[in-house]
């Protein structure tokens, strides 16, 4: 049923910043969802949000391990956000996460996009 | 003068963004200067979240004429973010608004990147 459901289409979601307090650095994320009923519950904004702010600490280089650059010298743990331990509670993945709100909403969740700014890098 | 200003490195800089209040749209902007000193001064911080905000309303799809999609059908007005009229003051483009910024703090600025990320688009 879990992967059913991986197969939903998520054309819903929302959209949430982050940015360092040095204003140095800032990152954007993508969460997506399958309603506008589940996108506008704030448990789902903060996901989005501590997202954000883990892709500020921890500046992986793509999302899973099938986006990793050929010449990428680090683990799929170092490098991908999805196996990246949350760097709120290193004891989770944010995949991890992801399949937490997926259990507690009912519904396909995705990070559609994200984005890491930080000056002059 | 300008030219010769125009050539000189802009190594430091912030990073603004903003979200839109519905939480479907949000940008990032990377905001360029020569200094330290310029960074942290508010109206340069103010500058860098009103182009974010800009970057949100507008929907740039490059950031000046040479970076134009061949296949681009838009103005150079409607396409280009240093071109576009900033939406707060459509009199002024936001090219006009760096010019500015230039000739109150008496440094290179430039607008470094910036990204915007829309729910679904």
């Amino acid at each position: 049923m879990a992967s059913k459901r991986a197969e939903r289409a998520v054309g819903e979601g929302v959209v949430a910043s982050y940015l360092h307090h040095n204003s140095r650095v800032g990152a954007l994320v993508e969460l997506n969802c399958e309603t506008d009923f589940v996108a506008r519950n704030d448990d789902f904004k903060q996901l989005a949000y501590d997202i954000a702010m883990h892709v500020v600490a921890a500046s992986p280089v793509c999302l899973q391990e099938e986006d990793m650059p050929a010449d990428c010298e680090l683990t799929v743990a170092e490098a991908c956000l999805l196996s990246q331990p949350f760097v709120k509670d290193p004891s989770k993945s944010i995949g991890d996460l992801i399949t937490e709100v997926i259990a507690r909403t009912g519904e396909n969740v995705k990070v559609g996009r994200f984005t890491r700014i930080e000056v002059g890098v």
